[in-house]
């Protein structure tokens, strides 16, 4: 790794981990520039523009869930096997310690879904690239004759995704104890709709 | 209605209008001031801190929410119909023309989740009567006989509540033309599990 690569990397942690906590909004150059110790100008050597930083930041953050959510599901066997495993990644993806205010995607829904331009774009396409990987996983299934022929595999989709929102808001806002509990009960009773 | 009053709503409804498009956190008394052609000293007299700001917001939100999901809902007859009709004016409510970037508590569920304070107080107990509401809306059902006597109405609950969060990333962000039809089908699982 060159040093000019790891001076990056590191000021994009930094980067997520302002994000997580701010929101894209609130992270400007000069906030950044200031909890990394550089200069404005120093940091627009990186990034020429707060949308190009939104941008990058979103880009490292979907690196960071190539690796902890998407390559380690493919370990486990295809079918239902998998399904769960992208199921426990993506649950332990939200409690992850460099975004502290959770899960950066969700913010960045939040932020972005009404904001066409290059953030919107890459989120979209990113998005859509997660939906189809779930989507993937569920066809594999009805492949290997666990689920039904005639499943409708966007709509498990939908309903796998809504799972994850639904944890999101009960364990980091509600505090629901059972927060955790009520996703496998939902996600059981998803598995057995969708099976043979 | 007093003056004053009338000038409080509609600085509230500039407020929520700027909230929904930038988040809470960009939502300074001073832009708040520019919008509505304001001094900041004038604002202040009104809201003496963004913090106070935010939870007015809220509760100005809070307001529309039991007018325009709530109180209609409760028209509609005990059991099934009920929760069909809250499921209908929920989705009603994320296209709201006073919203145009969508649900406010889904907003403010991504920013203060993390933030120990009064908004993120209010929001919480705010949201806790919702989820209750939905509750008992689905233990009237039990009561009825429609749903079974086993039914475990807080999971019911928290699946209910996972279909609109569904429905605001599909619809908003990747802007599915199927979003809606998914929540129907979505329900139309979720109440025949739960009938008796």
């Amino acid at each position: 790794m060159k040093r000019s690569d790891k001076t990056r990397g590191t000021i994009l942690d930094e980067a997520i981990y302002i994000a997580s906590k701010t929101g894209f909004e609130a992270l400007t150059i000069g906030k950044l520039a200031s909890a990394v110790g550089m200069s404005k100008s120093g940091l627009f050597a990186h990034f020429n523009s707060k949308e190009q930083l939104q941008v990058d930041v979103l880009k490292a953050v979907a690196k960071k869930f190539a690796d902890k959510v998407i390559t380690p599901s493919l370990k486990a066997a295809r079918g239902e096997p998998r399904i769960r495993a992208i199921a426990k990644n993506w649950l332990a993806w939200t409690n992850a310690k460099f975004m502290p205010g959770g899960c950066l995607f969700l913010t960045a829904t939040v932020e972005f879904d009404d904001k066409p331009g290059p953030v919107r774009d890459f989120l979209v396409s990113n998005q859509k690239l997660w939906i189809h990987f779930i989507a993937q996983a569920a066809a594999l299934a009805v492949e290997e004759g666990q689920f039904r022929k005639e499943l409708d595999t966007e709509q498990f989709t939908y309903e796998f995704h809504s799972i994850y929102q639904s944890y999101h808001y009960a364990s980091r806002l509600l505090n629901d104890p059972q927060a955790e509990s009520r996703v496998w009960n939902m996600l059981d009773k998803l598995l057995e709709n969708a099976r043979a």
